[in-house]
């Protein structure tokens, strides 16, 4: 298969790309980095990107900002930046590239363990983890042509221990080699609508 | 109990009246109907009403609109709509009107079968949803001075059957009077984050 990795250069996205690569064309792909770039959140940028790299059997995105913050500090405006950012770039590639995938081919977002099991300063991650996986199950019985589509939602990685460990005392992390099957599972297997939970 | 009802005009708040006005004080709102009005799209609107009517025991929110409408001809503008009404609208009733509360109050937000339950044309509408709910887990550990939220995810009502019965064929509705039930388990009872699905 030939597979768009959007966050390439990212923790998990890297770790995605280990597990894929043995078996597939990669197209690594981030908004400063990789062999190609886009910016999801400029609906031309996506056009622009699959105009260059042409169709593909597969798209994943590892990529999107959310606000952490004290919810009685936060400020609606800060709770958009994840709406924006990592809800509205993976609406906004679902939307636009679908033209790009093949017959039978899928999309695999990434949402989060904040969406199921909240932290502390996470009240706007679990909105916009919730709304990914909503979407995914809503949108799942739409897509035409066979195209598939399912969300992985990762507890923290171990590899990210070092930057997000204080926000997931107590939590269990997870191997990017571990959270990284689970997004082989959603391009490689047949599945539509899941969300697969590496936690 | 002094309790705040948002959208008590519609549908779904005039039977959330219905069942609490036995028992408690209800201030119904509307946008532009009702004995005060809000626009929840507007924070100042919001602080408004609140230093109109003063602290409240609880405050109830059944307003939001959605995009319903196709997949694969749905614009990102259109994919906002649900984002900025029905999840930004209930998000800045909390973030802005939580002072109003007294100790120990609740916050009780709608979201809706669509969330959990795909239907056609309802991807946005199912994002939305998620993300309410997703809010409601993440918010309720970290309000302060036991103020509770949960969120009533209703089934389509029996009294909305004649326009909404088509999006919703083989689903069993519930009576306004069922699902405002639920509104009454929250507000009345002492859990928190919980998502009461009446489906
Ligand atoms: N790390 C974890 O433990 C963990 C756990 C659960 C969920 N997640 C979720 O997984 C996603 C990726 O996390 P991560 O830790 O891998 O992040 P990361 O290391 O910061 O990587 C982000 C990736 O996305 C790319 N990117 C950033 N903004 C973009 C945009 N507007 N358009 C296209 N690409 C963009 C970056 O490209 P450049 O490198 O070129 O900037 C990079 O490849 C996030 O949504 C996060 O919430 C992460
Ligand atoms: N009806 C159902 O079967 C059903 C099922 C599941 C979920 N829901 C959800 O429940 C919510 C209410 O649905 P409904 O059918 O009761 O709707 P509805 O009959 O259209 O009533 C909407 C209510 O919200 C108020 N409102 C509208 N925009 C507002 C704003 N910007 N700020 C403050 N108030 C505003 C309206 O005031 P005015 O009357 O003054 O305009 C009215 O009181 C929606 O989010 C819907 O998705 C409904």
């Amino acid at each position: 298969m030939k597979i768009a990795v959007i966050g390439a250069t990212g923790t998990v996205g890297r770790a995605v790309c280990a597990e894929l690569q043995a078996r597939h064309e990669i197209i690594d792909i981030g908004a400063t980095r990789g062999t190609h770039r886009v910016d999801l959140l400029d609906v031309d940028s996506i056009k622009r990107l699959f105009d260059t790299i042409g169709h593909v059997d597969a798209i994943v995105a590892t990529a999107g900002h959310v606000h952490f913050g004290e919810l009685v500090k936060m400020t609606p405006a800060q709770f958009r930046v994840g709406l924006d950012d990592k809800l509205m770039g993976q609406v906004n590639l679902v939307l636009t590239a679908r033209d790009y995938l093949n017959d039978g081919g899928s999309f695999t977002l990434t949402s989060g363990i904040v969406g199921a099991e909240p932290i502390r300063l996470g009240a706007s991650a679990a909105a916009v983890n919730g709304a990914i996986e909503g979407f995914v199950r809503g949108a799942a019985i739409e897509l035409p042509r066979g195209l598939r589509i399912n969300a992985v939602s990762p507890t923290v990685l171990t590899e990210a221990m070092e930057s997000y460990g204080p926000y997931f005392r107590g939590f269990e992390s997870a191997s990017g080699a571990r959270v990284a099957l689970a997004y082989s599972r959603s391009v490689e297997g047949a599945e539509t609508g899941r969300i697969y939970q590496v936690h």
